[in-house]
């Protein structure tokens, strides 16, 4: 696993992360993730962290940098499907995901996405 | 990692396959799946395989297996995002993949999907 794939569905890019991130894999997504949005003209990018139980300040640093540089890129990014104990940890730690949006699951956090460019 | 999420897209539900398969998972999976079809109204499966470097005979049969019983309960399966050695892999291992239509990326297997159930 050297990667994680991008999904393109129209202007949006779907990120499904399912595994523990490190420093390279993290670094390699951010890379890959700037590329596609241009390369793409991507609007929105979704990340779905559903699949994580546990979401540390390394994976929360992480969300914020790639929506920071997306935002950049001039694409909104939407955090779906986090789990409940995921949302406790986030808070708890202190970690608010600045700029990051999220949405209950991928149809809603295209909705936003749709609406938000719809207001531009 | 215990499960693989299942992402739903309108009547669509999309895995993203990015881990080695192993039996409990395959299981879980088949398990998971079958159970959102009916809940969600499924109409079509998307599996996203573009992290997979290599497809062997259990994945294979697993994805045939996963297909048959979505057939069942009547939603179709399109495999996304296959790369070009796999396909070598599965021709040179005579894995059929029956019931199975393929596409591209994730965009045209949800173009296949909507265009075949304007046909029913």
């Amino acid at each position: 696993m050297d990667r994680i794939p991008i999904l393109r569905m129209g202007r949006l890019l779907l990120v499904t992360i399912q595994v523990d991130m490190h420093d390279r894999l993290a670094m390699t997504l951010q890379d890959d993730l700037t590329t596609r949005i241009v390369k793409d003209r991507a609007t929105g990018v979704l990340i779905d962290i559903s699949a994580l139980d546990i979401v540390d300040s390394f994976i929360g640093r992480m969300i914020s940098n790639t929506a920071a540089m997306a935002k950049i890129l001039d694409a909104r990014t939407v955090l779906v499907g986090m789990q409940p104990a995921v949302a406790i940890t986030l808070v708890e730690l202190g970690l608010t995901l600045e700029g990051v949006s999220t949405a209950l699951n991928v149809e809603r956090g295209v909705k936003l996405l749709q609406q938000e460019s719809e207001w531009d």
